[in-house]
């Protein structure tokens, strides 16, 4: 795509002076065609685009300052550990953690939630019981489900409303939070609905009930600006790569006092205080989670994702994202066989907006046709159950397409991939 | 350092057409100079540089190809997810596995350590032992404590001969591997001495027994030409940044016909077959071990790391280590008041080389000490336990320095060490 037609197609008022033009110049990848086409990326939900900052930062890292951390300190070990140390300091101020201990690195946000089941998992007994809901990511089912198995604790879930919140009537009628509680994990945002779950109000019935309360905050933590004081959270979740980092990073937060009652997850170096082969002694968090040799570069890529972020101004990117959902809400909503999953106002709603496209004759046009036609046009959406089979089973449905939105995209986006479901609908509607 | 100064530095016969100078070239942090000096970088085991091939590969996945793989079948996620795939290919192929789904991505050795642990343990019992030795990184260590704790399985090991080497007289007075020894995990090459164990006879015995052989490969799989099935593993643990990937991955290998049987370690999105809130069904290796979002731009990374240390020859660059070795041992075995542990012979040794150092009175000097000297010169070089703690106690010793060799090594520098540490006891035995 020619740089002048790019800045064309953004060149929009959004009315607030946020520049997605100037922006968009930052992400590399966003001047890409794909089949001849511009490349409309609409999969933000699944994996972000990276502004070349990022990318250069990892790059610099690995061509000037790699070594490995903490265990080598000479010069360039120092440096490593510094660039290292920095970004656990700067995330840890991104999500409003009390103190940069409080932030152990993982490999994405799956680790952490299984960090979390195995960890705060140690203690359950048969009987006890983990509350989750029906709209979670698999990410925070499976490892719940594998909890319960080993140690006969029970699984259970909120419902959610034909809306797609959660069903906190359903919930307290079944009493679902309870003195047998031990555990409540829940996502911020739904990686479908775009649903934003009442996290500090679940969290204070949970600590009522004397149970720890995880946030899976995957698509929570890049669009919106994150206090983990103010979610009331004692463990969260999150990922590098869904907020401008690079893959390989995730990580864990969680109020130290609980940390520190916590035993390891995984053993080998660094994670350690005294090795005898008769037994060892633990170091204390947040290393006591990272076990081996960490995400470095991954690390120095975030710290710049972080960075990034900031400067832009994540009440920007929330205010951004709200506009755009409420106008993709509105142009999606207006068309012919799209049925909209989710809330229907954009307040209060992460940028994932998920929904079914039917032919004139009402005909349900599968997820995977309607994405591959849209890739045809450039457009890049995703197409299935997006990781979370229980709430499409919940839904009545087995697929759903997925357009997902971020800092970087344009209404002019929107109205392309509407422009694209008209063309698919009449095409299997046989107009075309 | 000048380019010329650099070129001089390394301009020596190898005598076997290995051209290290031109090497060393395509590795951009080797002409950085560290406090003035040229960096001396003699700390491989502990994490290898990156050729710029490397480097280069991870930006370019991040700025033209980067999407979420296989769940994302959009152009991008179709180059992302043949990138991701075809890594996991060379992998496989660099190793001599017998299919590519006999790789699955960790993100360190570590990690892939961990996961040998909790899915082979999950059928140990009281009673049950597991076999490991004394020379082991920690991470060979932790993971075999924690299982041991969670199972009643007991936990023995391989004492070492003075040289270093494994007892295997000793073990077999012991009756170490026996009817009850269920999982043998053994470093395949010591990340302190060295030494390479004879891990074909070892797994021989274990078989014999009816016992899993996992092999730690991640010192050895970045030096020696690696074939899995030569060396009688059944699981192999290996790690990226040590064979000049990127950090934030690494890798378990497993004859397929063990991993099916295996239950999976982390519970999240890709890793099932169906999920259902009442319970779940796991997907075929490699993905069943594979949770959440992958290192896909490491994938990528590792791959172009494979490919350069194909192109420089397997063969070679274990020749060329061995020649270092042979010489470093002579020069540094030359010092008084250097010490030097494992092995004497270059032969099946890899390029760890780990000492002591004495002033001439016989004072031991601290190896942060001598670290921090060299590290004056532009030498890196680890002190400490390097990861392996009950080893040094077994050597009667709390710390050593480590100085270890990889392709880009030069004699040039292993001169320079000899004269840093000759330089350090004479400043410590107060002749400086």
């Amino acid at each position: 795509m020619p740089e002048s037609q790019l800045t064309t197609a953004v060149a929009e008022p959004l009315g607030n002076g946020y520049d997605v033009a100037a922006l968009r110049a930052d992400f590399p990848i966003l001047s890409r065609e794909v089949g001849g086409q511009p490349l409309v990326y609409l999969d933000s939900a699944n994996t972000s685009q990276k502004p070349r900052s990022v990318i250069e930062a990892v790059s610099e890292h690995l061509a000037e300052h790699n070594a490995n951390v903490s265990r080598a300190m000479h010069t360039l070990g120092a440096e490593a550990t510094e660039a290292f140390e920095a970004s656990r300091t700067k995330l840890a101020g991104f999500i409003g953690a009390a103190r940069p201990e409080e932030v152990a690195f993982t490999k994405n946000a799956s680790e952490a939630l299984n960090l979390a089941a195995h960890t705060l998992g140690a203690s359950l007994k048969p009987g006890d019981e983990i509350v989750i809901s029906v709209l979670e990511h698999h990410s925070n089912i499976v490892p719940w489900q594998m909890l319960a198995q080993r140690t006969g604790a029970v699984l259970r879930w909120f419902d959610i409303t034909d809306d797609g919140r959660l069903d906190l009537a359903k919930a307290e009628a079944e009493n679902l939070i309870n003195e047998r509680t031990k555990i409540v994990s829940i996502a911020w945002v739904s990686n479908v609905l775009g649903t934003v779950n009442p996290i500090r109000q679940i969290a204070d019935q949970a600590h009522r009930v004397g149970a720890v309360m995880v946030v899976d905050g995957a698509q929570g933590v890049p669009q919106r600006p994150t206090s983990v004081a103010e979610l009331g959270a004692d463990l969260m979740a999150f990922t590098g790569h869904k907020m401008l980092g690079p893959t390989g990073i995730g990580a864990i937060w969680g109020r130290y006092e609980l940390l520190e009652t916590l035993p390891p997850f995984l053993g080998g170096g660094e994670m350690i205080e005294v090795v005898r082969m008769t037994g060892s002694t633990y170091a204390r968090p947040p290393h006591r989670f990272e076990a081996g040799t960490q995400p470095i570069a991954e690390a120095v890529g975030l710290s710049a994702a972080v960075d990034y972020l900031t400067s832009v101004g994540m009440d920007a990117i929330a205010a951004h994202e709200e506009h755009l959902t409420a106008y993709a809400l509105a142009r999606l909503g207006a068309e012919p066989g799209v049925r909209l999953l989710g809330p229907s106002d954009a307040h209060e709603r992460g940028g994932a907006i998920s929904f079914t496209l039917a032919t004139d004759d009402g005909e349900q046009i599968h997820p995977h046709d309607v994405m591959q036609f849209l890739d045809a046009r450039g457009i890049a959406v995703r197409g299935g159950h997006h990781c979370a089979r229980p709430l499409h089973e919940r839904l009545g449905i087995t697929a759903s397409t997925r357009a997902s939105l971020y800092l970087y995209t344009t209404t002019t986006e929107i109205d392309a991939l509407a422009e694209g479901l008209a063309y698919v609908r009449d095409f299997f509607g046989g107009k075309r």
